[in-house]
Formats: C-alpha cells, structure tokens, sequence
C-alpha cells in the first residue's frame, strides 16, 4: 500500500515525466494509482499480467488504441527517467513559499473532476495558498488578445474591476495584453476582506516569471492572489503546455469571458474547453472594423458565446451566490421589489464601491438624465442609491 | 359584383377611413370584401344578418372581442367619412408620377401576406415603380438609430454598398441616421442595370418628404427607387403609423439587420415584428460604451439576432439567390463542388463587381496571404476568379 507522502511524490515524479493531457499515462494512473504507475512508466515495474489486464481495458476504452499505446509511451518517457527527481522540485516549491496540491488534498479544486480523465496528476501552487482555490461559481476566466486594443484593456479593466466588487476571483494566464491587464485590475479592486481575486495559469514552471516582462504582476500575483501550474518547477512553455494551460482556465472557471480575440487565436481555443464543459462562454462585442474583435464577433456569431457587456451580465452568466458561495438569500432579491423598470436599470448601473456623476450614469443605465435624476430620489428614499465625493453610488440595505 | 376599379376606390378610401392595422377593418374587409367593407365602415350599409353572422366570425376569431368591436370602429371611424375622397388621392398620387397598389396586382408584394390579417388594404408608391418591388430573398432592411454615430454611419455605408454590389435592394425607414446613410450608400453603389437598389417605407403620406432635412435623399429614392407607404397623401406621421411602418419594413425585408440602436429604440421594434414573422435578424456589435450599441448587444445577448459585421455575413443569413431573384440552380451550386474550405472561404470573399488586391483579401477571407495567393490560382483555373485592373474580383462560370 502506498503512503500519502509515497502519492505525492509519485504524482509529483509523473508531471515531470508526463506532459499535460497525456491519454496513455492519465490511464495508466487511473488503471494503477500514481505509485505503480510511476514504477511502470519509470521501467521499474513490468505491467504484469493482471495489470496488463486492466490497463488494457482502460486503454482501449480512453485511448481507443491498441496495447502498443503503452510501448509507445514508454519510450517517450524514458529519456525523462534519469531527471526524475520529485524531492527536488518539492523542495524548490517549498523555498518560494508554494507547495503541490494533490487530488486528495482539500485544496484541490472540485471542478478539475469535470475534465474526468483529463484532470492533472498535481498542480503546483504559489502565493496565497491557504484561502483556497474560489469555487467554480464565483471563478471568471477573462482571456484574450496579446495584442489588445486600448477599448480591449478599457473593458477588461472595468468588467474585470466590477467582478472582484461583486465578489468573483478574475483567472486569466498571466500573458501581456488581456491577460495582464484582467489581473492588474482584480488586483487594484482588491479589498484585504476579498480573499482571493486573481489567479493565473501557467503554462511553465512556477519558479520562472513569463512572460518576462510581466515579472512585477506576476509576483504581485503570487503575493496576494494564487499562480498555479500543472508542470513542474523548470518546465518552460511550450506550444502544447499553453494549449492545456488554456483548459484548466476553462475548467477552473465557471464563466469564461473572451473579451478580444483574432479570428485565430488562443483565447478562442479556451472559450472552446469551456463550451467542452458545458461552461458558458461571453464574448464582448467590439468595432466591426477592428481585428482584435473578430474572434469574438466570430463566438457570438457562431452561437458559441453570448454577448457580454459589462461585469453585470457576466454575474448573469455565472448565475448568483452570496459570500459563502452559495445560492442568494431571499433578503438579496429583495432590493429589487416593487421597484419600475427605470429604477431597476438604473439601480443596476449604480456603481457599488465609488459614485459616479449623473452624466456617466445616464448612458450605461440607458436612461435620460432627468430621469436618473428622479429615479436617483426614488432608490435613495428607499436607501439603495447614496451619494458619496464622486457622485451616486449604490448603497446596501443591512 | 364589385368591379376592378370599384375596388381599387374602396381600398383607397379605407386606407384613409382605417389607421395601419386596424383589426377590426381589416377583418370587415377580409369577411366581406373591400366595396362592401367600405359601404358597411362608412354606414351607408348596415352589416345584414348574413353579413353579421360572418363577420362576427371574423371579429370573433381575429379580434377576439365581442360584436360591440364593431360599434367602436364605426364610431372611431365616423369622423373621417366626409374626407374620403380616393379620386382626388389616385389623382394625387398620378400627378406625383407614383400609383396605388392592391392585393391583385402583380406588383403587390406576395411577402405581405405572411403579416395574415395584417396585409395592408393597400399601397401607395413612387419611383421606379415599372421595375417592382424586388422578392423577398433580395430585401435586405437596414435601420438603426436618427443620432447614429460615426461608426454606425461608417458601418451602414459599407454594409449596403456591399449588399447593392451582391445584388440585394436595401429597405430603410427615410429617416436620419442609419436609415438615410443607408439609402444613400445604396444609390451611390448602384449601377444602371441593378434595379431598385433601395426602397423607403414611410410613416406619411407620399405628398411629402419627412423629415424635411432628407428631401434632397428621398427625392433621389423617389427618382432612382420606390417610395411607399400604406398611408394615403396627405397623413401625417404619426407615432402609431411608425410603429405600423416598421413592421412594413420587417414583411418587405427577407432579413433585418440592426445597426445601432438605444436601449429603447424603434430599430428594436422593427426587429421584433421580423422575429415575429419568422424572418431572421441580424445586429451590428460595436463599442460597448457607445449607447447607441446597447439595443443592438441586448438583441444578440437575448438571442432575438445573429451577430452581423459585414455584406457577406448578411448576405448569410439572407440565403442565396441567382439573378431573377429565384432559390439557386444546381448549376449556381456547382461553382462550390469539389473546394476546400480555404478555397471557399476566398471565394465568399472575392468581391463580385471590383477586384480588390490579395492584401484586403486575406483579412477579409481570414487566410494568410500566401494561401489568398495559391487559392486565387486554383480558383482562376475553375474560372470563378480573374483579375481587373483593381485586383482579384469573382467570375461567373455561365
């Protein structure tokens, strides 16, 4: 019988020997647990005849492929054997202040089982570990153009700002452009009572910064939200490991919003993870004449994402929790009684943290200004809409 | 037995007697013919038993109300009855150089029907009548916001250029903003040999230009295309006949595309009674700071519109046509048997009318211009590409 310590070194061996996504080697895992598959795929152990047995049916059934599937995988693995040294990189994570999560461990993210064989061996995680990975619900993968637009990094800093104000964790890859600018903003609209508001996904090891000059957000990440990876510590990103990054964003997620894409573009291959998981998908709308918004225009045409706006309807998409995670109290809804259709549009675009001015206000709740000026006495008498030295902003019945 | 032009009086007088839509009118006419409907409507004839006991059906089933439906209508309809006057109007509408036309005609559009009991008693038109009103599958509406901005105005043009050059006729409302930049994009893509290119649908009656600021374009659609309108010469424009016109528009149109549009706009209205007759809408993304996007995004995130960003996407949801306007002959398929997906796509892309280079190609096939290059050949070979002095346009294998 293997031990806890002997798992977790045998699943921390196997990311190291195995790439992401790895059908052959995530069944064997499955047929053998992580130590005998470990002693298989290092060599050390013959599958044996039962175990042959059982790893074939699992084979044939994940891998559709004959049993040569597995004479083909050992050698692939066998150059990596003689690098194998999980103690190490256990060691390397425990210096930078990170550790390895494993299935079993309480840390581990619920949703990963939604990618069933596909779930990773580990993850390797840094920076503030103990709050816990958020819950499927209240995760929103914001991704898109490396390249992004001034309107693109407008509207992820706004959306991505007004999803940490509404309680959700903003994940994105940590790349520059979109990426960078969704944690940069869940950062800034950080509060210390709002646990974790970003985490990014790694596609290399976590005791490198990539890219390079996303070093300071990226340390800023590690410091006050989460940097999680499947690889281990020293692995460098490659095409394949970005592609299978793309799907843990998409399974960490219950919400993943492109918010610019290209017509060919990474942020479309995790929009389709997502779709994959029966996960809804947003895609913001953009300029019809701006390359960046062709990929998205291309989702929402397709019928593979629905339009997304502001932070608001991405909250609709995630569906509601309340602080704990879970389902709204019947209190929450009731702001919302007996209130006109106006006043509801305009209680809707009533910003929660700083007031804004009247002629902001107008146009995001679609209202004329005289009417967000009645409208405002209406929601204030009723102790919704306060104003504060920017302007109105939302206020909370207690 | 009422004659042709007895009945081509009547329906002139109770397009003046009756407001668009007026069910119960309409179903009077619908049970006992436009002459008798007339004598009934006007109280120079009483509804008769036999007359009651079929038109109570009719009231019965279309207007679901009781018999007292009809005692409203003539009182609703009383005060207008010294006006009617459908000589002086036919007489009008002759000096105009425009006609009356009714159900019988084969200029009436057979489209017209799908509104059921909504069929217009009549219509009155002007311009390039001789031509007729193109078939459905060739009426592409575009409408949107009065104060459009740059971009919807920048949007609309291109788009309605690219639908005259693919052979569609594009119907608006006249009014400014989207509309007017529509009608105008559409006269100055237009050739001598296109036929109606663009069709205004009025709110009033066709003695006049409304709003005064467009009589010069409205003069140019009533020369170069068709002017109509179900209201007789001489109404006013009134909130209902808009509300009444647009659902002209969405019946004349195969597809309705929103161009820009408020929260709250007629735009939306126009798209809904589309929806309402089954025919498809397309929406326009844009900025989602721009205000006048937020009808738009709200059609496509409800799901009531396609996401729409150029003519040929358009072009799409409005399905194929050949010349005469019919479904495509197997030969008009042919052009695409045996391509692949790249030579499709550039295929879709090559402009009809003007070469373009390979440089605006490739973004608009979404191909890097190498493959633009090597599919161009493999295209000219088959004889569905040649070059002009501009760059590479489409050919007709005929």
């Amino acid at each position: 019988m293997a031990g806890a310590l002997e798992e977790r070194r045998a699943r921390a061996a196997l990311a190291r020997l195995m790439e992401p996504s790895d059908w052959v080697g995530l069944a064997l895992v499955a047929a053998l647990g992580p130590v005998d598959a470990l002693r298989v795929a290092t060599g050390s152990m013959g599958p044996g005849q039962g175990l042959e047995g059982e790893l074939r049916r699992v084979l044939d059934r994940e891998a559709g492929g004959p049993q040569s599937l597995l004479g083909d995988a050992l050698q692939r693995w066998a150059p990596r054997v003689k690098d194998l040294a999980p103690e190490r990189d256990l060691a390397t994570m425990e210096r930078l202040g990170g550790r390895l999560v494993i299935p079993s461990d309480d840390l581990w993210p619920a949703a990963l089982a939604d990618l069933e064989l596909g779930e990773p061996v580990c993850l390797w995680m840094r920076g503030d570990v103990d709050q816990g990975v958020p819950a499927l619900n209240r995760n929103v993968a914001m991704v898109g153009s490396r390249d992004s637009t001034n309107y693109g990094n407008s509207v992820t800093g706004d959306m991505a700002a007004g999803l940490v104000q509404r309680g959700y964790c903003v994940i994105s890859g940590g790349a520059y452009g979109i990426d960078a600018q969704a944690h940069r903003s869940a950062l800034a609209a950080a509060d210390d009572a709002d646990g974790v508001t970003t985490m990014a996904v790694m596609a290399c090891g976590l005791d490198r910064y990539y890219p390079a000059g996303n070093e300071d957000l990226l340390r800023s990440i590690a410091a006050r939200g989460i940097i999680l990876a499947e690889v281990p510590p020293g692995s460098a990103p490659t095409r394949w490991r970005f592609l299978q990054r793309n799907r843990l964003i998409a399974a960490l997620a219950g919400v993943t919003v492109v918010v610019e894409a290209r017509w060919r573009s990474g942020a479309l291959n995790t929009a389709h993870h997502a779709a994959g998981l029966g996960r809804p998908v947003g895609a913001v709308p953009g300029s019809v004449y701006s390359a960046n918004s062709a990929g998205t225009h291309r989702l929402l045409r397709d019928g593979s994402a629905t339009c997304v706006t502001e932070a608001a309807e991405v909250a609709e998409l995630a569906g509601p929790f309340d602080a704990t995670g879970a389902p709204p109290q019947q209190e929450a809804l009731a702001d919302h009684d007996g209130l006109g259709v106006e006043d509801l549009l305009l209680l809707d675009a009533l910003p929660v943290r700083q007031g804004v001015s009247i002629d902001k206000l107008a146009p995001v709740a679609g209202l004329p200004a005289r009417s967000v000026l009645a409208g405002l006495g209406r929601l204030e008498s009723r102790g919704l809409a306060r104003q504060d030295g920017f302007g109105w902003r939302r206020a909370r019945r207690s």
